[in-house]
């Protein structure tokens, strides 16, 4: 703790008091989101539970979502201490290394802690809603399950606000350094959760569709089905805690990155407001949670989507009086910049309220262009759904047309802000970072809501797996609940597509660092121009560069890849589980006998912690390899290439995936035939693929790209000076690069060896003989 | 004909006599590469043509394939003239315009020749291959596919050396402009046929597949099956014409990148070195057709490979050797360099030798691992068997992880040898890309075996299809021509891997000739320093590039999603007709009555070229509204992104769809229940949905990157033309970016208005009527 007080004895001058005051009244309003949250929270727990038959298969979820997520923070913690020890050898100043390194672990618990949350809160929020549907109709249900997800977005809000705020009241002028840290830390948790979640909730949820509905033709959630209590964990970890982690990471990143360049761009003043404008998104979250009411007859979606767009509306006018009311009308007025910037003709207010509202318009865009591709009343999943007249293998063309479609779509609207925001900085590139920055700062104001959103999708999916379940729920009941997970699916990918958006944004103003870092080093280093070999040019047309970009290009494919194939292969295991309960276990199909529920968890838990060391250490290894083998600019064109290719291939397999899912749910309404038709039966595989495709896969490309980036920014330094000056060591520098291209072969190769989705060897013959 | 004229009367001392002679010579061997073609040519018509049931039914697909393509042309010939106009349009010298136009339409004609032969020669050699089975073994058989295949193979060879010499001889020092209307023309002409006849030939099979053997469950080429000729059509007007005219497209643009960067790097033994590399490959080309002959009891595709590798190391010894005789040991003594490039202190032997070898070298390896990843023996296609056992979505799953994984891996060798070849330049950029476009060169010394092994498949599987059909091939002929069909599949897979490895070396190195043609125009426009805004900086960090990569990754997926929907809808049409056929037409399940398989080549022929601009102008117009819209900056984003998502896509494409062929090959060959267990539907799924990804959407995006880097090199002058100086137009400039960006959107939206897969919708509620 001696680093925090040391650092705040040092350089106290640079924030004046007016902006101390900020920072502090910012602060105030995140300790305010968690109280927020804390109300949010009671309400959730002082609601009905339930009938006993309820209250033990939800204890049964709990148990199994707990017991995962303590095992998994185990797994991680080695992780996390590895990382904290290697963020203390670069290079850099003892102190803000001390700190960026605690800051680090701030970030990974904060992470851990949202996840957790989300997860303890969403298993016992899921018998709640279930009772709620029973006893007391629709509005107390969707009530109970967006205070859920209002729990948790508040607390997201409120530990990134507090997170950001104290770091920047700590270190002051070192504040951006250590912000790396708490970003890094923050990002690198939610991606480890959000790959094992991925992969134990569509291990659990292939699994079970393809013994239950495929096989022997009982319905989802039917309690005859050993995998699925592990199905309901599985949307806890994953869907919950994973997303919630996501989130948070999301939003910490995007702060981090606002906040490093608007100490360039905006001088004192920077560090202040990109922490206003997610402060005013903390006031209307709360708003946006309370006056979510469905009126008679409506649509869940809509009730929901009429509050998102009312809190979005409220955000973007109060963030432009705020930057109206708090900045200078000049840049010659903001205090401490350089004079490159003071002398830039334009307003900082325009440019800063500008930016904040193209972030917000480009979330209501998203939700928009989300709903048309995944939603069941559009052409898209409509159209899906008609090829399912044609069998599985038109389903899942028409599908991944759709996802490279709306993947091109979004990546152009996102570019687009990008693009905006960047012509808002009139040619001084700083500022167009800043607003690049800025506009994530204007997505960020919409995140209370979209935690609520989200999270009201796996609560709704288990309120429903746990009523099926229990058989304690029918008729107008299960009716209910049936609507609410569809509106839960809907909302799910529309966070994907925020969440995969500010990747981009921060990544692309986190470019800027990532050259100031370099930058730096060279000065550092007293590197002499001959020195500057073609490692560190980043020009786009330079070999080396594309040679990057293709790597980074590449690194994404695949994470997908092994993303995709962990869940085969656990969901193998999961299904020769269930078989084998089947065969063995008397009486599962007439209800005398009993699954093991307890064997499918744990096989889940096993598997997916395995699974996922490998693309996790993909991840942080590859831009260590690239950097120190190839050079600062390679790595650059690498960041780029994953930045591409990562924001296209995440929307492919959200909205492909959310349109499958869809186009089932469109004929088990009825249409071309309904359930039990041949058409239903398609589009039940073109779900399966789909499953892992947007819950596993295409999530967890978000926290990769920041995570990669991240990287880049912190060993920039150490690959500038083992290349430069007095300091350049060729052989350490390729040793460095060497060993992390070992560690990830290494990783990738025991992988490869496990066994396939076919899991155990001599379970084959057995099903041979099944299925021949 | 006057510019040739003109041209030719100009400034005619720059090759000195000696390299004159050279490139006499190199136009002499494309002479002996097209005479070896009709040798071939003539040997193959001169085998047997089987039963008259046989040339019957050759004839039904000889007639198809013929019309298709006259109409192709007709089509592409609007096209065609308005690319010869707009290229008159664009600044520059116009004796030089003159001739890029005329050779751009030089450069069409020949792919479309090229594309004509393959198909004309492979709709005769079919039936032949069929009688050379039935009557005389496998031997002869393969023999005479392989000699078709050498026919198409020297017809490339010829062709695209006697183009290029004869340019160089034409116009010597403005050769390199005119080379790129020459590769221009090739590459927009193969892009089309690639996407026209790729959609053709997979609405085709997969209408009939799903019809057939789907619903109906009879076999593949059953003459009762009213889409069977035109599946037959198809693969000779997709995976013949379109794979030929794509073969000749990177033959000639490999070569015009290698002769543009060439001229700089080398001075005038740069024009004349490219051009002897693959003059050599033309003879070792004809030696390895020759020496194929299997061995008793061996597999074909080992003495293919073996004839392979053979005529490579002969290729590589000759190479090495021509580098020591021709080049001078040292840069200062190359004729014409200038100042910077005499200086550089390696040797040009060991630079120009060594990119060779990376070549020929990278096509080995792509070789290796494209079998590994799609043959039948290794473990990947063989775990995707396994996963049949568990139904169609883990099929799906596990091949399309398998297409994730190669496309990884070929990307990452294709990178290692750029990187390398880099390494080989010493540090100075025109020697690094030329070195890059000889390793391409290297890579074509190959292209002579390559196209004739995959002429080897079509024609294979268009043998099987006419004996089947004819009922007069069976026991072991039939069992010879399904052993060559699954040689055919994996020989197709390899050459796309060469395709794609070939579009990232031509492109890489053509941004050479982008900045060149950049900052001749600046310097031409006498742009000011201070006009040089962000829209001319190159840096993959800054935003706007970013945005420019974003939007170049962006249009290959739209381009794989407009291709795969285009067969998906065509597809559609063609079940339905089929369906009908099957209701209307009495007697054709017992063999009384005939379908009408005429009106199936017609809606193929009919809904290929309508689906065919879409796509095509998507890659003519994108780069124009990036370029004049954002930049030249931007512009290089654009093509980076392109190359680096084009390749990943195009390898997952082919190997996802080649692995999920050959799993269902292996299931046929009795594993996890064979022919019409459960497990055999599940991989009849996987390899239905694979059928456009592997020979629609993959292969076209080779000719896609050449067509769009191509696009940008000849706007690019024109681009800063409006940009800086005197000529700076803003309004016409964006005005040109938005009639760009209005073409495609009329394009798309037209498309995605078409009927959907489903087909017409009068047809809907009797289909739902059947199936329901």
């Amino acid at each position: 703790m001696s680093a925090f007080l040391l650092a705040a004895e040092g350089d106290v001058v640079s924030l004046s008091g007016g902006n101390l005051g900020y920072v502090f009244a910012v602060a105030c309003i995140g300790v305010v989101a968690l109280v927020m949250a804390a109300v949010f929270r009671r309400e959730v727990l002082s609601a009905d539970e339930g009938t006993a038959n309820m209250q033990a298969i939800a204890r049964g979820v709990q148990e199994g979502a707990a017991a995962y997520l303590n095992r998994q923070f185990k797994t991680l913690g080695g992780f996390a201490v590895l990382a904290f020890l290697l963020l203390l050898v670069l290079p850099g100043d003892w102190n803000v290394r001390v700190g960026r390194s605690i800051f680090f672990l701030v970030g990974a618990v904060f992470s851990a802690l949202i996840g957790y949350l989300g997860m303890w809160l969403s298993v016992r929020a899921n018998l709640r809603v279930a009772a709620a549907a029973r006893d007391q109709g629709r509005d107390p249900a969707m009530r109970v399950a967006f205070r859920t997800g209002g729990t948790v977005g508040m607390a997201t809000v409120g530990l990134g606000l507090l997170g950001a705020a104290l770091v920047v009241l700590l270190y002051r002028d070192d504040a951006p350094s250590v912000l790396e840290g708490f970003g890094f830390g923050a990002a690198l948790l939610a991606m480890f959760m959000r790959v094992g979640g991925g992969i134990f909730t569509k291990a659990a949820d292939v699994g079970a569709d393809l013994v239950g509905k495929v096989e022997q033709n009982i319905p989802e959630d039917d309690p005859r089905n050993a995998a699925t209590i592990a199905d309901n964990v599985g949307d806890n970890v994953g869907d919950c805690a994973g997303m919630a982690a996501d989130l948070f990471e999301s939003y910490a990143v995007t702060l981090v990155a606002a906040l490093i360049l608007g100490k360039v761009a905006f001088g004192e003043q920077g560090l202040v407001f990109p922490l206003i404008v997610p402060a005013i998104g903390a006031l209307t979250a709360v708003l946006g949670v309370y006056i979510t009411r469905t009126r008679p007859g409506e649509n869940g979606l809509r009730a929901i989507n009429r509050s998102f767009y009312i809190s979005a509306v409220v955000s973007a006018v109060l963030c432009v009086v705020a930057a109206f009311v708090y900045l200078p009308s000049s840049f010659a007025e903001l205090s401490d910049v350089s004079r490159e910037i003071a002398a830039h003709d334009g307003d900082p207010r325009i440019v800063a309220a500008g930016a904040v509202l193209l972030g917000i318009v480009l979330a209501g865009v998203i939700l928009s262009l989300t709903g048309y591709f995944t939603g069941t009343e559009h052409r898209p999943v409509q159209d899906i759904g008609k090829t399912s007249l044609t069998g599985p293998a038109t389903v899942i063309l028409s599908g991944f047309a759709v996802g490279l479609e709306s993947a091109v779509y979004t990546a152009l609207v996102i570019g687009a802000a990008v693009y905006a925001a960047f012509l808002l900085g009139g040619g001084v590139a700083m500022v167009a970072l800043f607003a690049i920055a800025l506009a994530g700062c204007g997505l960020l104001t919409t995140v209370g809501v979209i935690v609520a959103m989200d999270t009201f999708g796996p609560v709704s999916d288990n309120a429903q797996g746990i009523a099926e379940m229990s058989g304690d729920v029918d008729g107008p009941a299960a009716q209910i609940l049936t609507e609410l997970d569809a509106v839960g699916n809907t909302t799910k990918a529309i966070t994907k597509g925020i969440a995969i958006a500010t990747a981009v944004l921060a990544a692309t103003a986190l470019f800027g660092s990532y050259n100031g870092a370099v930058n730096e080093a060279l000065a550092a280093a007293g590197a002499q121009a001959g020195e500057l070999t073609t490692a560190f040019v980043r020009n786009v047309d330079v070999p080396n560069v594309l040679v990057g970009l293709v790597i980074g290009a590449a690194v994404v494919f695949l994470f997908s890849g092994l993303a995709v194939n962990a869940v085969g292969r656990a969901a193998g295991a999961v299904v020769f589980e269930v078989r084998r309960q089947f065969r063995e276990i008397p009486g599962i199909m007439d209800g005398t006998g009993r699954p093991e529920y307890g064997k499918v968890v744990d096989i889940c838990t096993r598997d997916s912690l395995q699974e996922l060391a490998t693309p996790g250490l993909l991840a942080a290894m590859a831009p260590i390899a690239v950097g120190f083998g190839l050079g600062v600019g390679p790595l650059a064109g690498y960041l780029a290439g994953a930045i591409a290719a990562g924001t296209l291939m995440a929307i492919l397999l959200a909205n492909s995936g959310g349109s499958w899912d869809n186009a089932k749910k469109l004929v088990e309404d009825g249409h071309h035939g309904g359930k039990g038709s041949e058409a239903h039966a398609a589009t039940v595989i073109g779900d399966t693929v789909g499953d892992p495709f947007k819950d596993t896969a295409g999530p967890a490309i978000n926290p990769l790209i920041k995570v990669m980036n991240l990287v880049a920014v912190l060993i920039a330094p150490a690959v500038v000076q083992l290349s430069v000056g007095d300091s350049a060591n060729t052989p350490l520098r390729l040793g460095i690069a060497v060993f992390a291209v070992l560690v990830i072969v290494t990783v990738v190769t025991i992988s490869r060896r496990r066994p396939t989705a076919m899991g155990a060897e001599q379970d084959r013959d057995a099903v041979s003989a099944q299925v021949g």
